[in-house]
């Protein structure tokens, strides 16, 4: 069971402090150390009977590799840590999905904590336990399901957040508008930011914890991301406003012209800029896409692959399609897409 | 739940390709290949229904590193396997131990299956889920718990093992002796061997299905090892040769005489050689010893382990000393232990 805390930072500090261990290990990324270090008073702290040993992680998605794990870990190790050490991930998704592979496989896994600084990882990447690193070509084919025990989230990292990551963040929380009422009316009716991020970090910890190793309804996360992963790789594009995109392309390819009405309407009510069509006027990559599809984790066998999708009665659904179908839709509207906009 | 199978080696070859997958990834002890893959002839079956992949492995402990981890599984995913893909390790424990941890964390988790060959990896590494490699000076520091689906075991394969690998798998079958009564009963009536090998594997099934994680009584399986890891590094010996005189070494040094007893008579039983005390009449390396000991993952803070050792109604149990303690115990007999014989 994962607690989640929502407060100040400087309450936060404190409560760090209170986590049972006598081995505090820190992965922050390095880009916030200078920024955080005085108010997170707890990573300069001395005591005797709390040790805190820090690692400061390559910024950003390029701490993710097999390399920083192996030296991540034997820094650690070669500190003489024992199973009750307890790890603090401090960053965005890409730092906690790297400290939580390190904390799942250190000493066959100990337990860890997030305190989550960017938007998307306070929605999305430090709820639910799924962490990783990529493969030379590959995202997050490395990893393990690790929950932690505590996620830490305070409103005021991000007043401080560069724009493209605002808005990478608001492209996940335009997704949970599908899947959560809750979270779809603090959206609408404009609530602070901060309680939508509640209402989405509350029914993804729900979720998660009722299908932690995605057998079933997890998998409805994945909404916008079948065509959103290939979208992010082939156009260079911040995660989130990749997903928000793979939403508009998916609704768009099977569709569902409701739903693409809707999706207009949360941008709105978000009053963020998610950018132009990152297809618009250019030759629409069918195979480059589908390349990235049929690589995909939500792949089921060599033909097929989970989608996630409206149905008929206004429902998010979980659907095998095969590879050969999803191919031949694009295709036979590759022409329409590279003018379509939302 | 893990299954065991006990068959012969043909019985087994048809077992495997029943496995309801369309991708079968091989991780293979290169030194078995030649040796096998006229009998396993799944290794060499060709089929548009199941795709089989063989990555063969560095023969032994030398596999265990992050670096082989690495290749494998980027030999895997190249060839665009899926999350259905099931793993088959095919050698001994410490092929088992690499190849579940590559399975535990590739996609974050695939389904796997066991061919023990040794009789150590029968009755002990092959059995409970927990896989691991090394770091640059620790075993088994990088990890994770990922039972396996299947395990077939085949007396075939010890009728070739050399005697030393013999001798370390008798080592951990002495070790339940002290367990389990079954498996006591097995050896002291001196049963073919292959009946031993089940009580002890049936054992550690059961226990470790009560108690994966070991936050309790699958400690109990740690029986001679807080010594035994250390004996192991120091005198460079099989390590179910370093747990046998592990066991004894604690029952002398907290002073069990009767275990100490029935040790021997165990030892006659199986009529295995395991050489002679490998500390006699040389200096007894208590820093030495007890640096492995501080170092060892059962260790619960900076000064405590938990300690497996016989009470005094006859019953092995788990009890928490401090490294103190332990130390001052060997310091205290160390000019008696040089001359100690079983």
């Amino acid at each position: 069971m994962t607690k989640l805390f929502f407060n100040k930072i400087s309450v936060i500090d404190k409560e760090v402090l209170k986590i049972k261990t006598d081995q505090l290990l820190v992965v922050i990324d390095q880009d916030l150390w200078s920024k955080y270090k005085s108010k997170l008073t707890f990573l300069t702290h001395k005591d005797d009977q709390k040790k805190i040993f820090i690692w400061k992680a390559p910024s950003g998605e390029q701490v993710k590799n097999l390399n920083d794990y192996n030296q991540c870990l034997e820094f650690f190790i070669e500190k003489g840590i024992h199973r009750k050490a307890h790890m603090i991930a401090i960053g965005g998704g890409a730092t906690s999905d790297f400290a939580g592979f390190v904390a799942s496989t250190m000493l066959r896994g100990i337990n860890w904590s997030i305190i989550p600084t960017t938007l998307l990882s306070q929605v999305d990447a430090a709820i639910g336990g799924k962490v990783a690193v990529n493969t030379k070509k590959y995202k997050n084919l490395i990893g393990a399901f690790h929950t932690p025990e505590n996620v830490y989230i305070s409103e005021e990292f991000l007043e401080t957040l560069p724009k493209d990551e605002l808005a990478s963040g608001y492209g996940e929380v335009a997704k949970y508008s599908f899947l959560d009422a809750d979270a779809c009316t603090s959206i609408v009716k404009k609530k602070p930011l901060i309680e939508t991020v509640k209402k989405c970090a509350e029914y993804k910890l729900a979720l998660t914890e009722r299908d932690l190793k995605e057998s079933g309804e997890r998998k409805l996360l994945n909404l916008g991301h079948t065509f959103g992963h290939g979208i992010e790789k082939i156009y260079n594009i911040p995660h989130g406003v990749a997903v928000f995109w793979g939403m508009a392309l998916i609704f768009k390819v099977f569709g569902f012209e409701k739903e693409l009405g809707k999706l207009n309407e949360v941008r709105e009510s978000l009053d963020c800029d998610f950018g132009e069509e990152p297809w618009l006027n250019r030759t629409f990559p069918v195979k480059k896409l589908m390349g990235h599809v049929s690589k995909d984790k939500k792949t089921t066998s060599n033909t097929k692959i989970d989608l996630v999708l409206p149905n008929n009665k206004d429902q998010i659904e979980i659907k095998s399609y095969s590879l050969e179908e999803i191919e031949s839709k694009l295709e036979s509207q590759k022409n329409e897409l590279r003018k379509f906009k939302l």
